[in-house]
């Protein structure tokens, strides 16, 4: 059995610039456009283990989010530099990711927020109710962490 | 002292048919595009209120979402008629509003979700600490909600 | 042959209410947002046909935008009714349709625009140099449009 | 009078990676994505010239798009990198840029495209007859391009 991959492996970063076409009428942010910045680091984390979208489709698998949380703490604003951390948290049941976008520059906290995954067969649509054994391949890790 | 108002008064529904650019390569409603279905029906419930976004802006205050929770229990479909439901459950600190949105058709439940906003005085961008007078005068409550 | 339809059977209309999270700083709607108002209303125009975007699918042609053109005429604020209008205008070699968005009360003009499909044969992802017989059969028209 | 600057510099390319939640079922990014690919680019050439979206409103004007052209080549997939390239073509009535998104790699032409936009004064919302003279001090241009 594989050890549990180092906190380093289990994380990925990418570092964006707010755009334009995202803010609101006050000048932040609309709120539904995180699950966006999410989704852009939640693929960097997958592509570290090789198991992103055109990957899980290649599996058998679909992923769908069963759950979405968002904690806004200050707002995003135009032009801003703002760096977004996906860690993986949980995967035998499901695949949870928490995730935290802080200032590029000051590294001020600015959101938290956390998604739920769990595994479909794409053929049958069936919802699985352990991860299959392709998620632990590509984790590196047997079922129980190990 | 205003009594509280009946149930009927604190929740609006809309209905609304699933479009094609929200849908993701799964054929299924990318789960980003809830938070907007969601607006609309909070929108529907703030109209309701005389105190809708552009009421908002004149009263001095903005509402920013400051925590977004959306449970995904069915995907919805292209063209799927779904209805959308906001209810009111808190305001005297902070506007906390949970949606249902359920299969108009069958009505199955879909998702789940709940936005809690607070205010922000539009001049000073400070945060209130207790909701403004405006918005007990708009829900015809007092600030314990009676 | 069947004769070419009355005008009135090629255009569909639409009535809808600019939601908030359509808007961008300057309070008006972000122009990139137009394409989802023509597309909606371009999906009740081909429901009038049985030939919206799941019936396309089963019939083996997905039809994607090869060209789109927006004309902004005067900016769509929030919560304003407007009306999208969707009108054929060539169908033989491509699926030309116009749009027209005009206020729902005042009937002012303030978006003009048009998109160009073409078929492209979903197993072989070939383009269709010519609109296949199914697009015909639907419009009720000859492929010389009449 | 400054000298016409040169075309490196009238122009501006950003590469970026295509995201999940701009795809639609057919696997391919959904046409209307594709107006925020340009406007990150144009956004960089404004940067270029110190007349951002910010800078803009400092400068009390907005300058709203007025028409939107894009012609769709090839289908833009998941995870491809790809280059937008903006460029200044008018500026002394209105601000005209056209765009050009190739594939990152083959440099396979992808996707072309143009964006009008008129200066109207931020105060009285009026369209101004030609471009104000502080675009014309960011272009370090005169009028007639000389």
């Amino acid at each position: 059995m594989s050890a549990l991959p180092a906190i380093e492996q289990r994380s990925a970063r990418i570092v964006m610039t707010v755009p334009f076409h995202d803010l609101d009428p006050a000048g932040i942010v609309w709120h539904g456009n995180y699950a966006k910045y999410f989704e852009i680091a939640r693929c960097a984390l997958l592509t570290q283990f090789n198991y992103n979208y055109d990957e899980m489709l290649v599996s058998g698998f679909l992923w769908p989010v069963i759950d979405l949380h968002v904690r806004y703490i200050k707002p995003l604003i135009f032009n801003q530099q703002v760096s977004v951390q996906a860690t993986l948290r949980e995967w035998e049941y499901r695949l949870a990711i928490d995730y935290l976008i802080t200032d590029a520059a000051s590294g001020a906290r600015l959101t938290k927020g956390r998604t739920v995954q769990v595994a479909v067969n794409a053929a049958t649509r069936e919802m699985c109710l352990m991860s299959p054994p392709v998620l632990f391949e590509r984790l590196k890790l047997a079922p129980d962490g190990n």
